[in-house]
């Protein structure tokens, strides 16, 4: 899809540390980095070349009903270094085909180079009418095989 | 629909407020009233007698799909005091009917009894699909009207 | 502390589903389930009888700087049904402590008896000046032993 | 301090929706918006050459104790548009000195050249431990004049 494209253009990622996800302590609050992850994860697909209303809902003025849902039915977290507002935050995501149903993304924090967290989100290919298991889709597909192929 | 009962038990709420809604600076993040506004009217309307998934979206295989929609078109908040992890906050819900397709929600928080902040935010009625506005449901009628005639 | 009380008063809470958890999936996003632990974990303090500003910070007007703070170093969820706005929810609470310094707090989350996903979540004592470890504070370690001595 | 810069690198900003930022209605969940703002002006400060651990608190370790807070006092919303996840926001920030201790952030949301929605949000400077109100930092007040006089 995507000829001559070095796959760190659609996995390497940044971010910065917001003042809204920080909690009393003055770090940042653990399940944020969730949010992080899955941010993350719509950029890569739409730097990839992915139309993100293909993959993710929308509501019914679009016209558009999705068969297909992604749901995550696993996902964990290790915090290593506390994070606050404005710490600047390089984001490594691994992809990982599990079958032809289900995935893991693998997430590496970095600040200044340093590992700072890393967390794997689980998500599993289902029909959003019957919730049965069914096949990833192409696109889906694609994305991932060319992350994993040219790591 | 409700006979001799006292609009207080379906208006007046508490909630405490949870670490997780606080910020570096120690107390709640402004924004998060806006969450105990719209969870304090949901659980009215359940104290009230209505079915949530009558009023606001579930996913498709409950087979249902809502005509209505009611989207905030306005909201505002102001702060007299800081909050802070622990603080039991009362609420006070103050309904007001616009017009047959618009209603406003007015809260006011207090603590110990001193009012520390007060919103209000106003709904539309809207068919979900086109979304033109619509007339309000016959169950948000009542809600509305039962708690405005008793207060 | 708490002669003949039975922890599940404390360790059995309860918590229903509400719109802002929802995304346009039509269910619970992923990483609500996280905030619903803590929120679970800090009213089970609370039942239990300690003081929630003598655990996680407030601001320094309240002049009390704490001594210790309690991160999350690791978490992790597993999800079985999808959950929409307005289910009730059971959650229950299972404390292990791990060493002097840390304990993890496992979740399990039921609808109508069925479970329906499950979490558990490391916390680490340290210093909250150093961010060295530290031994966990006397309350939080009562909390743990007649959480876990009574089950 | 920033000879023959435009403010608009500074008060022109961009994001793009987030799946987690919608509800089942399929919409941007309405408090949402307020996140985008206080992470706009955020990033507004920092384009603009502020430090942001000198505005906003970080925790104790980097041993450093801001004397004054930035609480909100107010603010409000108005949503003429839904928005989906995907669509991308252009953000335009005008902020307006009030007197030497507060300043409101308004905000024009737009998509796709047509305005969707709007905010302002009032800030107060207030010593952080007392919570009286104090005068405005001097890298906030440059901010705000900069941002003004070149409009």
């Amino acid at each position: 899809m995507l000829d001559n494209r070095n796959p760190r253009e659609w996995l390497h990622l940044k971010r910065t540390v917001r003042f809204g996800e920080t909690d009393a302590a003055g770090v940042v609050h653990f399940l944020q980095v969730f949010k992080w992850c899955h941010e993350a994860w719509e950029e890569s697909l739409e730097i990839y070349g992915i139309v993100l209303q293909d993959v993710f809902p929308a509501p019914p003025i679009y016209a558009r009903q999705l068969d297909v849902a992604l749901p995550v039915v696993h996902c964990e977290a290790n915090y290593f270094k506390p994070l606050s507002v404005r710490d600047s935050i390089n984001i490594e995501l691994y992809p990982e085909k599990i079958n032809d149903c289900s995935f893991i993304l693998r997430f590496k924090f970095k600040k200044n180079g340093e590992q700072v967290g890393m967390t794997n989100i689980k998500h599993v290919s289902i029909n959003s009418i019957t919730r049965e298991k069914c096949f990833l889709s192409k696109s889906i597909n694609l994305w991932l095989e060319e992350s994993i192929l040219n790591l």
